[in-house]
C-alpha cells in the first residue's frame, strides 16, 4: 500500500495528515515532540471543528524511532529543522529513489536546502492556504477552509504530480497542480515577511500596526525590495495586489486582533523562521547583487530580540 | 546688564544657566514645567555634585510670565517644542535684533526652524559634550565633564561669537569656537540616531544591544545613509571614527548598563526627538534625492511606538 509519512505534525502537519488519513490512506504521523507523539498513540488525534469533535486513531512515532520506507514524505516542520529531519529520514532508509518529498512549509529556498538530499526531480512544493491550530499535544482545533497549490520543484510535470493531486483532493484539501507554485511560495513569504516581523518587533496587533497613518508608507519600501529580488530570480510578483494583501489583513474582522505567528514563537520562547523569510531575501539580494537594507535591518532586529528568549 | 535667559530649563539648560550664573551674569531660567519654576524661585535650585550639594538663588519664569528683553537667549528645550519657545518668546517682545539665540539642541536642522523667527547671523549654534541629569523639579544631578563647540549659523565670525564664548568659558563649561559646527552636530545627531532608535525599539540597554555578534553590520548601513546625506550638504563625517564612538559606547564600564534618552522618554510617556534626528534625515534625503530607507524605516518604527504612550 501507498505510504504515507508526515514529518512535523504539529498544527499545520496534522491537518494535512488526519484529512488524508480520513480518505482512506496509510498515513503515519512523525514528530520529535515525545508527549504529542504518546498522547496521539494512546488517545488517538483529537479534533475539535466548527461543529464537531472526535479522535482518529492514527499511527505517530518520533523521529529517532521512524523505519518504514515511504511512498511519499509531506514536510510540515519549522522551516530550522527541515535539514535535520531530512537527514534523519534518510540515516533511517525511510527514503528511496522513488519517494516524493512533497514541501508545504513557509518561507523561501526549501527547494535547494531539500535538494542536497534529494533529487529536485523528486522535491515537490506546495503553498497551503489551510490554517491550523494544535490546544495541547494531539489536540487539534481545525477551523476555516483553505486550497493548496502545488508543483513539483524542477517546474516538470510528471504522473507523480497528479497521483499527489488526486490524494490530496480525495482528502477534501482543495488542491489544484500550479503553473507557477514559486509566485504563490513567494507572495505568501511576502505577506509573511512583512506584518509578521513588523508586529512583532513593535509588538502590536495587526489591526494596532494597521491604524499607523503612514502604514503603507512603512510597506511599500519593504515589499518593493522582495519584488525587486524576485523578479531577478524570474519571479514575477504584483506588488499591488501584494500591498492590498497585506492591507486586508488590518481589520478587526479580517486578521487585525491577532499577533503574527512570528510574535506567538518569540513569545513563547522559540526562534522564529526569519532566515527563511527577510533572511533569506537578504541572502538572495546579496547573491544577485540587489541592494536590500530594509530586510537585512528587520532580520538583524528579530535575532536581537531572539536573544532574548 | 547683559541678560541672559535659558529657554528650557531641564537638565541640560540648568547645568548652563546655573553655571553661569554662578559666573556672576544675569541669568533667568524660562520654562513651561510649573512645579520645576515654583520649587526654583522657593526653594533655589539644588545642585549635587560628585563632591557637594547645594543651592543656587536664580529667577525662574514660565513661559507665559516671561517679559524680559535678552541680550542672549540659549534654547534648550526639546526639538519639538522649539518653535513654539520662539514664537512665546517674540509675541513677549523678549527678542531683539541685538538679541543672540544660542541653540544648543540635540538634533538636525535647527537653524533651518529659528531663521523663521530671526535672522540666520542672529543664530548661533552649539554643540555641547556635558551630560546632566534632574532628580526631581528643581533638583540638579550634575556631573562629570564636558565641552562646548560654538559658531555662528551661517558660518561667519563676529564679535558676539567671541562674546559669548568667554561667558561660556567663564562659567567654566569649555569652550570653543568651531570652524565646522555642523560637522560636529551632524557627528552627535548621528551617534543619537544609531543607538538611540534602536535600543528604543529593542528595549535593550547599549551593552545588550552590543552584544548581538551581528552588531557592527546592522549599524554600519545606517550611519552610510547618514555621512552620504551629510556629504551632500556639504558636510564630511568620518565613518570609521563614528563607528569607533558608537562601539565605544557598549561596554559595561561605558554607557553599556543604560537605556538611552529616547528610550527613557518613551517609557515615561513623552515622545521622542526622532523626527530630528532619523526624521530629518530621511526628509533631508528626500529634498536631495538619496535614499535613505533604514532612517525611513526606523522613523516609522518609532512613530509606532509613540502611538502606544
Amino acid at each position: 500500500m501507498y505510504k504515507i509519512g508526515v514529518a512535523g505534525s504539529g498544527a499545520m502537519g496534522g491537518r494535512i495528515g488526519l484529512s488524508i488519513k480520513e480518505a482512506g490512506y496509510d498515513v503515519t504521523l512523525i514528530d520529535n515532540w515525545e508527549e504529542h507523539v504518546n498522547y496521539i498513540n494512546i488517545n488517538g488525534a483529537e479534533v475539535q471543528t466548527e461543529s464537531k469533535k472526535y479522535s482518529i486513531k492514527i499511527p505517530a512515532v518520533l523521529t529517532e524511532n521512524v523505519s518504514d520506507k515511504f511512498d511519499l514524505i509531506i514536510i510540515l516542520t519549522k522551516a530550522m529543522t527541515s535539514e535535520m529531519m531530512l537527514q534523519q529520514l534518510q540515516d533511517k532508509n525511510c527514503i528511496s529513489e522513488d519517494t516524493a518529498i512533497l514541501s508545504m512549509m513557509n518561507g523561501l529556498g526549501h527547494e535547494e536546502r531539500l535538494s542536497k538530499y534529494v533529487p529536485l526531480s523528486q522535491i515537490y512544493l506546495a503553498v497551503t492556504m489551510w490554517t491550523a491550530g494544535l490546544r495541547g499535544p494531539g489536540q487539534w482545533l481545525l477551523e476555516g477552509k483553505g486550497s493548496i497549490d502545488l508543483q513539483r520543484a524542477d517546474g516538470k510535470k510528471d504522473k507523480c504530480t497528479e497521483f499527489i493531486l488526486n490524494i490530496l483532493n480525495e482528502a477534501g484539501l482543495n488542491a489544484r497542480i500550479s503553473n507557477d507554485v514559486f509566485k504563490s511560495i513567494w507572495s505568501k513569504a511576502t505577506l509573511n515577511s512583512v506584518l509578521n516581523p513588523l508586529c512583532t518587533i513593535l509588538d502590536k496587533t495587526i489591526y494596532e500596526f494597521g491604524t499607523y497613518i503612514e502604514a503603507k508608507n512603512m510597506i511599500i519600501p519593504l515589499v518593493k525590495e522582495i519584488v525587486t529580488v524576485a523578479k531577478a530570480k524570474n519571479i514575477f510578483l504584483d506588488s499591488e495586489e501584494l500591498l492590498d494583501k497585506i492591507e486586508s489583513a488590518y481589520p478587526k474582522e479580517a486578521q487585525g486582533l491577532h499577533y503574527p505567528s512570528m510574535h506567538q514563537d518569540l513569545n513563547n520562547g522559540r526562534l522564529t523562521e526569519i532566515d527563511y523569510l527577510n533572511g533569506q531575501i537578504t541572502a538572495y539580494g546579496k547573491k544577485l547583487n540587489i541592494p536590500t537594507p530594509l530586510n537585512t535591518m528587520i532580520t538583524h532586529l528579530i535575532h536581537q530580540l531572539e536573544m532574548k528568549i
